[in-house]
């Protein structure tokens, strides 16, 4: 579905909200800010992403005739609101972190300025776009810089939550350096490199493993050749006798192995494949991989050509979700925020700004209000303004990949890391935004 | 996306196993088992999910000119092959369990029967979405059975993996019986009741909270009210003095509280209202909901009207993913399986067979061949053929959601709670089915 088709993904109260609203005439500017309260315990750092998809659904969203007669049967609207909704378009600024950019938490990923109903109907597609996409990205980048350099492969799509899970898992892979991926949709999309090579059901569909590899050769001569399906060591030797069968036309370029204790696999197929003069057939490893199984195999100093990432990159199980909140921090020009249990909210608009040391390395964020002025690079750009990308909300996805690869060597070795970094990365929030907290607080809690 | 824009939407070997089995002239029929390998511990049943999509994208898959040009530009393909590809069908049968049905480890939930390229091309898809919507209807199953008959409301659309995940989790928590869902787009698209109210961001925008909900209840007289933006029990006090002010205009029909200790909030609420002659007032409580916390919640006795439950039901912590399969089972008229490390494979057309005791409850499953006739309801039928549907194969969702109801009540009290089964719910495997199996090991073995 095109961001055009998706007027009416939102929670139904951002609707009503927006309905009452109008009603009581109040349109003037409300700030919100995305950002996540907390990091899980297992990320040093998350990689922003998703601000391309949000900044389309802000671009194009128009509600259709079939919206407006869907929503005029559920007996929640006014015929006046759903008239106006017709001509309803997104006129607000958002300044955002671009995709790549490490953060942390309490920093903005986006602030949206806009009329408060517009703002708050952009909450659910904003969050659930930049949460999903932020959440994978972050555990890519663990998995990118557990392999050492190795290319990472996406394997995953079939079981990430569904098609758009799928669609823009890859795409975040790519902005976190994930080399290539099996989703042949994402690569017409973004023109991500495409790989894959065969499943064990081929194999299992000839009678003989030996026959299957001769076919699969047949049709590609420099494919990767999956050995494990009945036994890996057998596959491996069956694939020397293929080379040797078929003399200097051999040009298959590596083994996959899915299955059992990969190191050693690793290491027993690969003395086979040097011994038989096959040092430039490489090892290409899947099977329920994630950072901390990639870090084995690299620590094990076994030559591995590439490993194969799939469920646990695409549905991290220690961080399937981030804590991730869209709050209203200011309107009509004052601060806001909410009192009930839970981290307390920075209340105004925002400039995060990275501090860098003298060996060009990231040192601590602060966190402060748009009015202050600090060292370091300020990290909230202006992505759109009166509705429209502005030139730094056009970025490329090989910009976004860029980025992230150059901003993550920046980061203390530590905390790019895939052990927790102690002492976590320091973000602080400046004294006068923890003063206008204080004022604001004061106020509302009367 | 409809179905007909995902003929992409498949791992790129599935496309290089199509032509390989292409070049082969291997065009005989395949059979293809999905199912899942090994329960989570954390569940004592799987509700089946996500057939209609799949058959949906099985009839009707169709390469358009856009696909077929960027497959030509991968390189992996001859040009008879995207010829070919131009006027490809899904040709084959589905037999399945249909939606709503309990299921167990080693159960096929589809059996896909068709030439070996087609069943092959169709894997990424039926899993993504069999997984995907099997998955979480699962945990709604637990959320709905913890509630006790009081109503669960999807409220977590924001933080699930995507638009697609989104749209599919009302869809799933549909069948497991769920009452209504926040997702406006999954209202318009599946009929589903829409439901909410208003967001904390509401009440920030206003001065003073007792405004914030006289504006909503001009807008919407018998809303319910959020209460928890700066202190639960002033909130609650607050719609009490408004009830006073409004008198017999009043007709606000709960309070939403969001966070804190919900039972201890829910019982000084509830006095509050109570002594305010507000009986009427229902208590609707959402934030962090799982099973676990609405069984605590039903447990202390308090009187709740509604549970939203949002991101620990689409995004299920304790099995975010399901060990789920798809997996050649005969080809040519011949079981096949294969013998890497890991649970084995069984080969063969199956159907299951449900015991049924004197009682009515499930006392029993038997995973057998398809041509052993046993005891009990089988759980397979035939939803496709020769690429259509079949009348089994066009179910409503209302049926679905009414299978669920009636078959879950079927199992034995254990397995339907929300605790670990002890002993979990028995499935045997036949005697003549692991014979076979026993065969078929021997000969690959070789």
């Amino acid at each position: 579905m095109s961001a055009r088709d998706l007027a009416l993904f939102t929670d139904l109260y951002e609707l009503k909200m927006l309905q009452t609203y109008r009603l009581e005439g109040m349109a003037e500017a409300g700030v919100f800010d995305l950002y996540v309260r907390e990091l899980p315990e297992s990320r040093n750092y998350l990689l922003a992403c998703g601000l391309d998809d949000a900044l389309a659904w802000l671009e194009s969203v128009r509600f259709r005739k079939s919206d407006l007669d869907y929503l005029a049967t559920t007996g929640h609207f006014r015929d006046d609101f759903l008239k106006w909704l017709e001509t309803f378009r997104f006129t607000g600024d958002v300044w955002a972190v671009p995709e790549g950019t490490p953060v942390f938490a309490d920093e903005p990923l986006l602030e949206v300025i806009a009329p408060v109903g517009e703002g708050q109907l952009a909450e659910t597609f904003l969050m659930n776009q930049v949460h999903f996409q932020t959440a994978v990205a972050s555990k890519a980048a663990r998995v990118v810089q557990a392999a050492s350099g190795v290319p990472v492969v996406d394997f995953g799509m079939r079981r990430y939550h569904g098609t758009d899970a799928a669609l823009k898992a890859a795409r975040a892979f790519t902005v976190a350096g994930v080399a290539s991926t099996s989703n042949v949709l994402a690569g017409k999309t973004y023109g991500i490199p495409v790989a894959g090579t065969m499943a064990h059901s081929f194999v299992q569909a000839f009678d003989d493993e030996m026959d299957a590899f001769r076919a699969f050769v047949r049709a590609y001569p420099d494919t990767v050749v999956l050995v494990d399906t009945y036994d890996t060591i057998e596959g491996v030797e069956k694939l020397v006798a293929l080379a040797r069968e078929m003399g200097p036309a051999f040009r298959v370029s590596g083994v996959r192995i899915d299955s059992g204790d990969l190191v050693e696999l690793s290491r027993r197929s690969r003395e086979i494949l040097d011994a038989a003069g096959l040092e430039r057939v490489g090892i290409f490893l899947s099977g329920g991989l994630d950072e901390h199984r990639v870090a084995e195999v690299v620590r094990s100093g076994v030559r591995v050509e590439g490993f194969g990432v799939g469920t646990r990159m695409g549905v991290p199980p220690d961080a399937p979700t981030l804590d991730i909140a869209y709050k209203l921090v200011e309107y009509g020009g004052e601060g806001r925020l909410k009192l009930s249990p839970g981290k307390p909210i920075l209340p105004g608009r925002k400039q995060v700004y990275r501090a860098i040391g003298a060996d060009g390395r990231a040192e601590r964020d602060v966190v402060a209000r748009r009015d202050e002025v600090h060292e370091g690079e300020p990290l909230l750009v202006e992505v759109m303004r009166g509705g429209e990308r502005t030139a730094a909300g056009r970025e490329s996805l090989a910009d976004a990949r860029e980025r992230a690869r150059r901003e993550t060597a920046r980061l203390p070795d530590p905390v790019r890391g895939i052990e927790p970094a102690e002492p976590p990365y320091p973000v602080v929030v400046s004294g006068p935004l923890l003063d206008v907290q204080r004022r604001v607080e004061e106020r509302f809690a009367d």
